[in-house]
C-alpha cells in the first residue's frame, strides 16, 4: 500500500490536532470524568419537544426540509434568527444579513477564509478560545495577545499594542473577542471597556469579531451587557451566535450577522466548503425558536449551569492546592484555573486521565504559549457528583505533582 | 458604514460564484422550470418514514443525537456506511476508514485542502463536475482535461497527457473521475477503461478520486460496473459517496472511504472547518440504512429517474434544433446537450429564464473553457410535464438564437 505522507498538501501538514478533540477521543467509551469539552449538560436538551418538532417538520414541510437549500440558509430561518437576535438586544442594521453556518466553528472558519491573508494580525484576549486561534492560524494569522482580568480584556492596553504593531509594520485586521461569559475564563467585559473597544476599532479602522455563544448564560445579575454589535455605529462588528448552547450542538447550527458586503464573501466561501448547512436542522431550530423551546432551554440551562458553577467553586476551594487561582465564572460553561507556578498541566494530564478525569491544558488558549500552569475546566456537562469528584482528583493529582 | 472590499482576503477575492447556485437563486420563488440544479425529485423522498425515524432517534437516543460528536462521524454510523458500501460491492480494505462530511461538497473541499498545493495538476474528465473544479481551483489546482465518449473518460489518452505534463515540469497528483453515471453527461466508464485507469495510476504513482454519487442510478442494465475502489490494489483510490441522492440532500451527509493515513489528515482539516457534521442527521441516516429505507429509496428513485430520462430523450428529439447532440444518459440525473456550433448557451440563458426555464451553461463544466454551445439539463427534479415543457422552451429559444 502506498504512503500518503509525501502527497499531503503543505497547508494541511501545518495542521495540528485540536487538543480538546484528542482528549475527548481518549476518553470516549471510557469511564473518565470529562471536564475537557464544551458540551452542554444533556439534562438541558429538550428531547421530547425536539422529537415532536422533528416529526412535524418532516410531515408538514418534508419536501423542503429534505431538499437542498440556499447557501446562506433557509430564508424563513434566517428571518427567525434576525428577530430572535433583535429581541435579545442585538442591534441588526438594515444592511445586515444572516449567514447560517455548520456550527459556529464554520462561522469562525469562513471569517478566517474571508478576511485573513498570511501575516495579518488579529488582536485576541489572552487566554482566548483555542479553536478560533487554530482556524485563524490556518489562514496565516499572527496574534496580538491582550491580557484580561475579571472585567474582561484589558482594553486600555490595546492602543499601545496597536501603535507598537503599526511601528513594526504589522497589518492589523480585527479584534476577536468573547466579551460575555468568556471562554475559557467566564469573565464578562464591562460596558465601559466595550465602549472603549468600539472607539479603538473606529480610530484604527479595525473590524471586531464578536463571538457570543454564551451571552445568554450570565449567572449573578440581570444587568444587561450591551452587545458590541449594538454599540457599533460603523458596521465594524461581525456578530456570531450558535444554537449549540441554547438548543443542541447535534443540530450543528451557528450563524453570523454582518454587513451584506461581508456575508456575500462568506457565501462564496461556503459554496465551495459545504454548499449549505443541514436543511432539516434549520427547520427544526426555526420551529424551536417560534414555539418558545429555545427560550425555555436558555432559562433552564442558565439555572442548571449556575448551580453547577457554584458546586465547582466550592470544590475548587476545597480541593485545589494552596496558591491556585481562578476567576469565579460570571457566566458561560468554563472556569480557568491557575495552579501554583511550576506545575505543568500538559505534563500532568496523562496522570489525571489515568486517575479518571480530563481537562484541557491552559497553554492551548494562549497565542503566545503562556498558561503552562493553567487548565480549563468545563462545568456544564458533568453531573454535580462527577464534577465534585473530578475536581477532587485534579486537586490530588496537582498536589502530587508539587511534591 | 465602512467598506469591506479592502478588507477581504486575497484568497476569497478569487472566489467566483457557483453558476448553479446563482441560477437557483434567480429562480427561487418564481414560476420557472428549473433544469439547473442536481436536485432529487421530491416525490422520491421517504418523508413519512423519515418523520417516524427522526422522532424515534430523538426519543431513543436524544442525548447522543443532540450532542457534539466525533469529527469523522458517529462510530455506529461510520460502521453502517462501511457495511452498506461493502454490500454494494465497494471493496473496503482493513486499513480504510470512513470520514463523514457535510454533504459530498465538503468531502471534495477537504480532499482539496488535504492534497492540493498551488500549481498541482489534477486530471479530470472534460466535461466534469463544476463544483469539484471550483473547490480544487481554490487550493490552486491546475487541470489536465481528458475528453470522454459514451464509455466514459478516454483513458487511452491519459498516458500521453501525463508524459507531456511531466516533460513540461508539471506535478500531477491525482485523477478525479465520476466514472459511473457521469455528471454532467450520464455516460458510464466501461470496465476495460477502469482497469486501464488503475494501471496508469499505479505506473505514474497517482491517486484516484472516485466521486460516486450516482453509482446506484444505472438505468438500462443490471451489469455491474466495478468501482475503481474495488479494482485498486495499492490504496490509491479515495472513494466518495453521498446520502443526498439515495436518501435526502437536506440531511447534508456525504462520506469518503480512504486509507487511514489520508482520513487522519482529513480529520485535522475538518476539525477547523466545522468540527463535525450534524449528529442528528447521522443517526437518522443510520436508522434509514438499517431499516431498509435507503435501499427502497434507491429502487424507487431509479425507476422514477429512468422514466424521466426516457421522457427527456423523447422531448430532446422532438424539440431541439437540428444538429444538436447528446449522449443518452445511461445513469444519473443529467443530460449534456450540445447545440449546433455558434449558439452560446451562456448568452442564451437570460432569454431562457425570461421564457420560464433554467439550465446550466456548459462552459462551467470544462476546466479549459470549452463547451460554449453546451448545456447541462437535470431530469430528476422536474415533473414529467414540466420537463417536457422546459425542453420545448429551450428548443424554441435555441432556434430563435440561431436565426
Amino acid at each position: 500500500m502506498i504512503d500518503y505522507s509525501s502527497r499531503i498538501s503543505y497547508r494541511s501538514q501545518s495542521l495540528r490536532p485540536s487538543e480538546i478533540r484528542e482528549i475527548l477521543s481518549l476518553t470516549e467509551g471510557k469511564n473518565i470524568i470529562s471536564l475537557a469539552g464544551g458540551l452542554p449538560g444533556p439534562e438541558v436538551f429538550p428531547k421530547q419537544q425536539l422529537a415532536d418538532i422533528a416529526k412535524r417538520v418532516l410531515e408538514d414541510l418534508g419536501e423542503e426540509a429534505l431538499q437542498y437549500s440556499p447557501t446562506l440558509g433557509v430564508t424563513p430561518f434566517r428571518n427567525a434568527i434576525m428577530s430572535f437576535a433583535s429581541s435579545k438586544g442585538i442591534k441588526v442594521n438594515e444592511d445586515d444579513r444572516v449567514a447560517v453556518t455548520t456550527g459556529s466553528q464554520e462561522a469562525i472558519y469562513l471569517i478566517g477564509l474571508s478576511l485573513i491573508d498570511p501575516g495579518d494580525n488579529i488582536i485576541v484576549e489572552a487566554p482566548t478560545y483555542l479553536a478560533a486561534l487554530n482556524a485563524f492560524r490556518f489562514f496565516g494569522a499572527n496574534f496580538i495577545s491582550i491580557p484580561l482580568d475579571e472585567d474582561g480584556m484589558k482594553v486600555e492596553m490595546i492602543e499601545n499594542e496597536i501603535k507598537k504593531g503599526i511601528e513594526s509594520g504589522k497589518k492589523i485586521k480585527a479584534i476577536y473577542t468573547v466579551a460575555t461569559s468568556h471562554n475559557p475564563t467566564g469573565v464578562i467585559m464591562n460596558d465601559e471597556r466595550r465602549k472603549h473597544l468600539i472607539e479603538i476599532a473606529n480610530k484604527y479602522d479595525l473590524l471586531i469579531i464578536e463571538d457570543d455563544p454564551y451571552g445568554f448564560f450570565v449567572f449573578d445579575t440581570d444587568k444587561r451587557f450591551t452587545s458590541l454589535k449594538t454599540l457599533d455605529t460603523e458596521g465594524r462588528v461581525i456578530y456570531m451566535g450558535t444554537f449549540s448552547k441554547i438548543l443542541a450542538p447535534g443540530l450543528r447550527l451557528g450563524y453570523m450577522i454582518a454587513p451584506r458586503q461581508f456575508t456575500r464573501t462568506v457565501e462564496l466561501g461556503k459554496q465551495i466548503v459545504d454548499l449549505h448547512s443541514s436543511t432539516l436542522s434549520q427547520f427544526i431550530a426555526m420551529y424551536a425558536i417560534k414555539e418558545g423551546v429555545v427560550d425555555e432551554t436558555i432559562e433552564n440551562a442558565r439555572k442548571v449551569y449556575r448551580k453547577k458553577r457554584d458546586v465547582l467553586i466550592e470544590a475548587l476551594e476545597e480541593y485545589m492546592p494552596k496558591g491556585s487561582e481562578w476567576y469565579k465564572p460570571k457566566g458561560g460553561l468554563f472556569a480557568f484555573v491557575y495552579l501554583p507556578k511550576g506545575v505543568d498541566t500538559t505534563e500532568m494530564l496523562p496522570t489525571a486521565i489515568n486517575k479518571g478525569v480530563a481537562y484541557v491544558p491552559g497553554r492551548n488558549f494562549f497565542a503566545d504559549g503562556s498558561g503552562g500552569n493553567a487548565m480549563r475546566i468545563n462545568f456544564s456537562y458533568p453531573s454535580i457528583d462527577k464534577l465534585r469528584e473530578g475536581i477532587k482528583i485534579i486537586g490530588e493529582t496537582a498536589k502530587e505533582m508539587m511534591k
